[in-house]
């Protein structure tokens, strides 16, 4: 019996010895080049996804292989010449085709789960640029007054970093309702992949058993043969059965029900950021309230509905980032994306 | 919705367009090479055996796959700095981490279907040359009666084809009896193996999604920060009762019962044999019942239950057949064996 809870942790740090697993070694591809790459606030999640499509593929390639494999199933059995054993050999190889096909359905479920996962990762190193501009600035700050406390400079400076908290701001906000929001339907999503899996799969197995029952194993003696096959319309009705319950079939879940509906963008909606709580957070910040108006990141997040950023969906995941990116920047992150 | 009889045969010659998994290409081996040398009996199923192998990788590499990503996971969110999505993507970890335990076991359990598939393809392969020996002896006869129809080597050869027919039809009855419980084993096995993954991992999947719901993903606006995560004590609690669940969890399956336990070696028990069924029977065969005291399949199979060959074990998978073999096709068999 395997005990969920010998370890209360995944941590390998914690559950070394509980993790049986280390993180296979695969070939080094210009692929996992990209990683190194990458911004360091997306590395983790980077490598995850990636490990994800190994884990993908082994269920694609599972999934192909038990077809075929039914396929041989019924071959064999036709080839034997026994009238039972090719007759349910057939059925067996149609049950456990379908069983293959839940795999590979399993397998895109997956590919779907890991597009959620994307969305994180695209803002985690949407967000990178914005902390790097902010620490940049206050360095700079920093160097001038140790080295030209009177330069006019300064003040522009200043100016700079102001704009650039209230940008990290946002990001950072971006960040942290985009995780949440995302994590949870990634995974409701893995999860709910792993039931359906699991539940037609189990209605298929169970059709297989009455399957074998059709088949009379007892033995014969030396120059006796079994009875001729009689049950080839049971086994059909079998086949129907497991059709009409896969049809029948729902998905009966606990909800994991999300309160990220009024995210766009990862932050809330425009107009609600900017009539409510965002103005006078913000104004706390600066000294400046003139520059609100023309704040960058404000900019973007009173701009309505009509604009969905690296949270919303995938197919959005070229769009900018909620505050300025340099070209290089740019072309990066759109490399990245098409490389996916 | 799949439809599980859009076919109601898994055969490629019926069924080529719903199937749409081609056999998939492997490396050429020096295993794959093996596979030309079997006997043509046992070719099939020695090649299914050998593609259900590629199946229990892809599980295997699935399983170990995911356990490495929960760790990544946990490290994941750990490194966010964000105290919910640091202790539930941990916590998220240990249930994937179960979950690509179970599909280790799968893995396992798959393994052993296969090799109660051997014992059929052994069987097989210790059948074939049988039926090669009866049909050289017939050929032998016929040549030299069309030769030398007066050849004193005929009588001889007669007799020699009388033990010929009845130690193949020992063998073919092994044959259809072995093959008859075998396939009807391995797949209950099989069937009982994917409803035990399937509940298990619904189980858990399950679980996993009541831990989404202590993940609180109301938006927050720049400069908000979440509430304090405080639901430490459910999530250690849902993994209890993750636990607790697979350690209740039974197997609970129509029987698939066999008739198949008085098989000795792939016949009846050798007293039955030799006292009931077989000894009319074999007596109708040849016109020289002297000849029975000394058959040597008749040996073999009244020698009581001492002798287990192919059929009932996987560990007397060496043993010689119920007839005598020469000493290349032993070794062959023995290399084919050890190989596996």
């Amino acid at each position: 019996m395997p005990e969920v809870t010998r370890s209360l942790s995944a941590r390998s740090s914690k559950s070394r010895s509980d993790t049986p697993a280390p993180p296979k070694r695969h070939r080094f591809t210009f692929a996992s080049l990209r990683g190194n790459y990458q911004p360091e606030l997306s590395k983790r999640l980077f490598r995850l996804i990636k490990s994800e499509n190994y884990v993908i593929n082994a269920y694609e390639s599972a999934g192909h292989e038990r077809q075929s494999i039914a396929t041989q199933l019924s071959e064999w059995g036709e080839q034997t010449g026994d009238d039972a054993v090719s007759e349910l050999s057939d059925k067996l190889g149609v049950i456990l085709t379908e069983i293959g096909a839940q795999e590979d359905i399993f397998a895109q479920n997956l590919e779907d789960y890991r597009g959620i996962l994307k969305q994180i990762r695209n803002t985690e190193s949407g967000v990178q640029p914005s902390r790097d501009h902010k620490t940049k600035v206050q360095d700079e700050i920093a160097r001038l007054k140790y080295k030209e406390p009177t330069s006019s400079k300064l003040v522009t400076l200043e100016q700079e970093l102001v704009r650039a908290e209230a940008e990290n701001l946002v990001a950072e906000a971006q960040l942290t309702n985009v995780t949440r929001a995302k994590l949870k339907e990634a995974y409701a999503q893995h999860f709910a992949a792993v039931v359906e899996r699991a539940e037609k799969q189990a209605i298929l197995a169970k059709h297989g058993r009455r399957m074998l029952n059709l088949l009379n194993d007892t033995p014969v003696v030396p120059g006796d043969t079994h009875e001729p096959f009689n049950s080839e319309r049971q086994a059909r009705q079998i086949l129907y059965d497991a059709e009409e319950d896969l049809r029948i079939w729902t998905l009966n879940l606990e909800e994991v029900p999300t309160q990220a509906h009024s995210v766009v963008g990862g932050v809330l909606d425009g107009k609600a950021a900017a009539t409510s709580s965002l103005a006078p957070r913000t104004a706390e910040l600066g000294n400046h309230p003139a520059q609100l108006g023309i704040h960058p990141a404000h900019r973007k997040v009173s701009g309505a509905s009509n604009h969905s950023n690296a949270g919303s969906s995938s197919s959005s995941a070229t769009a900018d980032p909620p505050y300025p990116i340099s070209q290089e920047e740019r072309r990066r992150r759109e490399d990245m994306i098409a490389a996916f």
